[in-house]
């Protein structure tokens, strides 16, 4: 029985993983998750999903990792694995087919470093969308968002590639992509006016087939964060 | 010319990175590029050691590394790399001799997921001592540094192990080391009476010769830290 409605607490757990999957402890809106779906989607892994009740979650999730976070993978031999860039580093690792990440050390640690740069970013996505339902002014923070999407705009435009990893899409691309999914959600379109490559990497993004196996509608989105921001998550919104 | 002292703005930039060396810009007192330094040494690469001004950094190493920070690698080739997790997996990858990661990737993965436990208990060591420097109660902050501690113990006790990694050194220890180091500069070591498997461990690193090989004594530590909390940091103490 496959579904992709939330697990909440009381709900029976899953059985164990099948042999030749892999499982991803999910939902369906996080974007941690979703960097994590993309990389399991990019690379044909066979694998199942188990979307868990943030609000609510099983204790048998809390036994298997203790912080309750999702992404967390799940291997057959009962191994768990969470942190989205842990997982997805991981996954690159065991699953040779179409690698993700670049094969020389250096180039491994351009793509880390990189990240460690984005993960800078991601807190204003959340502190301008709160801060506008809070009704406090926002602008400020747009401004400096504005500013570092300049930063990664010159850093497109000094490698000269499509992507931030060259002219196909790596690893780096798939951790920042969930983020930009959501700038129409969080009403931060135009803070891409002044990076026009960037805007152009969104475009490209959006038509990769991965990207769009995984993504949800404008609406959907907007659905599921009213609910989210109204202290009542469905997690189940749209199915 | 080597010496271990400080480079200053205006100091004549360094030459380039020999051939068959690695270069860190390095802070002697910072605990991050001492987990550089530590895996420097205990792989035993080749290597100089530029100490950097933070307080008043060359412009020749900002365009290097225009986030400033150390620790910082450079190559031969003059590729950078910086973020001390991110600087220690490189050098792991690249030096073959002493693999300090496990060769699994699941291992690699509980490394890492080890280490992002543990960077949520480095803010505590600075915490509780500026907030003692500034006559705050810190016995709260005590308290939970406390736990963090008995979770690491508990960790320990549940592995049967000598350290976070099996029986001999890894990486993460290493990557932790640095911080219990400092336990008694910052006077915090009774924080470790409820912990005795993880006081074990710190006797035990403390007799590891790349330990020994990178550590200051405490006066030193105690000398540096005063001229810090006084906003004078002389990074040069000691010399």
């Amino acid at each position: 029985m496959s579904t992709e409605k939330c697990f909440a607490n009381g709900s029976a757990a899953p059985g164990p993983v099948p042999k030749g999957h892999i499982r991803i402890y999910s939902m369906r809106f996080c974007p941690f998750a979703q960097r994590t779906r993309l990389v399991l989607n990019a690379k044909g892994i066979k694998h199942d999903t188990i979307n868990i009740n943030l609000k609510d979650k099983p204790d048998w999730f809390i036994e298997k990792n203790p912080l309750g976070l999702v992404p967390t993978l799940e291997t057959p031999a009962g191994e768990v694995i969470y942190e989205s860039p842990i997982t997805c580093e991981y996954l690159d690792e065991v699953y040779p087919e179409k690698k993700l990440l670049p094969s020389s050390a250096f180039g491994k640690a351009q793509q880390k470093m990189m990240l460690e740069h984005f993960s800078k970013v991601v807190p204003y996505f959340y502190k301008i969308s709160t801060g506008r339902n809070n009704g406090e002014d926002v602008s400020g923070l747009e401004a400096e968002l504005k500013e570092k999407f300049a930063k990664l705009n010159e850093d497109l435009v000094n490698k000269k590639t499509k992507f931030f990893g060259g002219d196909s899409i790596t690893m780096i691309d798939y951790m920042m992509w969930p983020f930009f999914e959501r700038l129409d959600v969080f009403e931060l379109k135009h803070c891409l006016d002044n990076a026009p490559e960037l805007k152009t990497w969104t475009e490209c993004m959006s038509e990769d087939p991965t990207v769009k196996a995984t993504r949800h509608s404008v609406d959907t989105y907007k659905g599921f964060y009213k609910t989210y921001i109204e202290g009542k998550p469905n997690y189940d919104y749209g199915l």
